[in-house]
């Protein structure tokens, strides 16, 4: 079952304590992509700059992506230079240079407005809700956000989020969006305007997902060596909807084996600066760290 | 199987924006063997001023902590003066009184010296080595320690954990005493100084612990309200020993079991001030929370 994502395609620049990297391909969109292609198949509607060349294209359509949506538009590329401290949970912008990603307008491919699963990576929520209604039935809506649309277009966002089925948010997103200070409390408010389910992003720590069949929560992949953090809620998201598109996207959804799947991901997204992981990545590894999530956190009842 | 714990007394004076108490019963010995007690029984060594009342005395009597270790000496409680802000990870030390606790000098009586497990809470680890020397062949001990001491006796702290089997440490403190920012490596090596149990404390993050059968995560309990998270640390030690000493501390530990119980007692320690939750806790809550934890953490492996 096919996933269309619309977000951002981007030449990152990024910096952490053990490495750089220089105008590599980055961008929500890409990061979902190639990570929900181990999965599903998948449509991206996003805009590059005539700067973005074959080689930047490869590892898209090394992934089977289908690029049918992506326009080439007259200008520069979205680029974003960013820093990592020995706290990666922590992106340090330095600079973003919007290019022909300002006047980005997402137009769904008329044989695309079928498509069964959507994610509405993090762009203004009027642009993610534009989509949404170029889609008219979709059985599975996920939405990511960030702290500069919440503090912005509150309101946007809120009615967007009432046609979503998934909200991809971290702590500090969930309290900015709710001013409540406890989580689980916050988390129940953002279910009652819509989403039935609630994926909190804790970084290195994890991830904990409110659904249907209640709280799950799966701690993060303990890691010898993390190189670049960029890209990890993406890959997340493509792992954790790549998952359920892959089952038919039917309810009731699994969302336990698909934020593990998410978090699996993520993982291997963070050993590697741009996208040099997952593009080398197997589907046995893939199947092997899942087991090895099961380890980490199995334990028996009481005796 | 007994439990001798050493550690602070003290009368802590806390503000959290849930609330406030004032000079209430507190110090890591105190939270420790209130946890601990309802899975073994426990014996305080600790010190105490004139100031230290009946009423001080009461929740320790009421759990059966055996207080034939606690001295009383001329001069005032130790007292600890402490404010959270909305991010309870924090507790900033506002002032600290230490009272007859300056010149404590941890005697353990003749007659526990044969106590089987013991923990070392967070003191000078010249005087944690001096309870060592006091109890010549526990079966297991375990140590907290900060970054105070980390700081100013590293090397006291090094030859300590040569005779240690578990240490309690945060990501930060395990950071600052290898020097090595990726934690499976810095837990790799405190590994190879001694200690065969190493739980990473990650306060509302939950617990890693690695141990003989492997790493080990366990999500924080997604709790409503945490109105002070004084003690959860001191708490989860006392579940996690506890536990062990009631299956007689013998080998292979099951530090998974193990750090699921101290989660659980961590867990209501941070639901109210000073001692209150655990002061009226029941064992079905214990066992009942114990559960929520397996449903919360559950998945099933790939079809």
């Amino acid at each position: 079952m096919s996933i269309l994502v619309v977000g951002s395609v981007a030449l990152d620049t990024v910096s952490t304590p053990f490495g750089e990297g220089r105008e590599v391909l980055g961008g929500s969109a890409t990061h979902f992509s190639v990570s929900a292609s181990f999965w599903a198949p998948v449509r991206l509607v996003a805009v590059v700059g005539e700067d973005f060349t074959e080689a930047h294209r490869r590892p898209l359509v090394a992934h089977d992506v289908d690029l049918g949506g992506l326009v080439v538009a007259k200008g520069r590329t979205f680029r974003w230079v960013g820093k990592y401290g020995y706290d990666l949970n922590v992106a340090n912008t330095i600079d973003t240079q919007l290019g022909v990603f300002a006047d980005f307008k997402p137009a769904v491919p008329a044989a695309w407005r079928d498509t069964p699963v959507l994610f509405l990576a993090n762009i203004d929520p009027d642009l993610q809700m534009s989509v949404l209604d170029q889609v008219p039935r979709p059985k599975l809506v996920a939405a990511d956000t960030m702290n500069y649309w919440i503090d912005s277009k509150p309101e946007a966002l809120k009615r967007l989020l009432t046609r979503v089925d998934v909200v991809l948010l971290n702590d500090a997103e969930i309290r900015q969006l709710t001013k409540q200070p406890s989580i689980v409390r916050a988390v129940a408010e953002i279910r009652s305007w819509g989403p039935s389910m609630v994926v909190v992003k804790r970084g290195e720590h994890g991830v904990l997902v409110f659904a249907e069949d209640g709280a799950f929560a799966l701690p993060g992949f303990p890691l010898e060596d993390v190189l670049d953090p960029t890209g990890a809620g993406d890959a997340f998201a493509g792992g954790f909807l790549g998952y359920l598109a892959a089952r038919g996207a039917t309810r009731p959804w699994d969302a336990r084996r698909a934020a593990v799947v998410g978090s699996v991901m993520a993982s291997f997204q963070v050993e590697a600066f741009s996208l040099d992981r997952l593009d080398r990545l197997t589907p046995p590894e893939i199947r092997e760290r899942y087991d090895l999530f099961r380890a980490l956190t199995a334990f028996e009842p009481l005796p």
